[in-house]
């Protein structure tokens, strides 16, 4: 059986793929919040009295578009940062090659399509229903076999 | 002492402990979403323009049901996702056996009991506070551990 | 080269820091629970029904200095927590010390400063600002050379 030496290291293709598409969906969460700021600067929403650029202005909390990215963003909090860490914990568990690389394909490329059809382009549903449950679903599956293995 | 290839190893029961509760509490937040989608869809209050069924409805923020479950979901990932990172650093720093398994199982418990009084069958306080110092009180005492384990 | 065994231990002193400050940003998200708690105490602003204390309040989502701490937790959701674990990844990559350390430092400082003017002795626009581009751009720094270990 492999042990954490191998499963932990880049020469390990489950382990470059999970920290790929890792690196990807941080860069990607993290640019959310330039997104907010873009929206917020666009139609001069700000939450902060301190972030007011004119005496004019007042604070506002419900200009749709910044709602928009920021339930974008917090969707992301919700999935993908479990992602994170059930993901190593399934690389840990030494799954198939294939089956692996392609479940971390399917949560980063579903998240991006997810940001992309609910706050940069907004397309019609079910996109967005769609690209949540594939990784939904992908997440769900590691977080079973995490268990099973923790668990037998 | 133990090295990080022992430590990292379903045979150590304390790793193995926190496998098993991480992957627990990753599927218990991910059934949030669907719980928060149940409530959406049982009171028809929708977030998003295109999400609406039918052209009578209109969007709509404060169904106290739907933002009730999306207050317990925002305390978990208050909650649980420091849980996650501090449990597997913890795990590093070589404790006891006893005490980080049944550590694990506090928070692991803890949070499941917090999302039922908060958000299934809604009890009276104290259930809620005493549930969540319970998973607090655990995770701040990690966290203390793993500061002390890197500071000296 | 160095391998997992050498990377996550305490005798490197690139995972030390990231342990440190790892435990240090837990400790002072979960701190924000607690802030928020004193506001709500203070200004008698509670979101639920059942943690209402007297019959003549009624529950209130609309407080000033309860939504600054909540935004101020929040941003941290949406920032540390990527950090968590693009660190570790980072560490992995068997970067410099001397640079590792610094960004760890980087971040960790600036998320402390960022809570202070955001939420405790709120202090005027750019101090918010700065600290959150500062921990900001550490990471995605980080993010991008985690990306480049696993791309090449």
């Amino acid at each position: 059986m492999a042990g954490i030496v191998e499963l932990l290291s880049l020469n390990n293709p489950v382990f470059k793929s999970y920290v790929f598409w890792t690196g990807v969906l941080v860069i990607k969460m993290l640019l959310m919040s330039l997104l907010t700021g873009l929206q917020r600067f666009k139609t001069k929403t700000f939450a902060n009295p301190e972030d007011l650029m004119s005496p004019k202005l007042k604070v506002k909390f419900d200009d749709p578009n910044v709602e928009r990215v920021r339930r974008a963003h917090r969707n992301d909090l919700e999935n993908i940062v479990p992602f994170f860490i059930i993901g190593l914990l399934y690389t840990l568990t030494n799954p198939s090659v294939f089956l692996a690389v392609n479940l971390f394909r399917a949560v980063g490329i579903a998240r991006i399509v997810h940001t992309i059809v609910y706050a940069v382009v907004v397309l019609p549903q079910p996109s967005r229903a769609l690209s949540f449950f594939v990784a939904l679903g992908a997440t769900v599956y590691m977080a079973l076999q995490v268990i099973a293995a923790a668990a037998f």
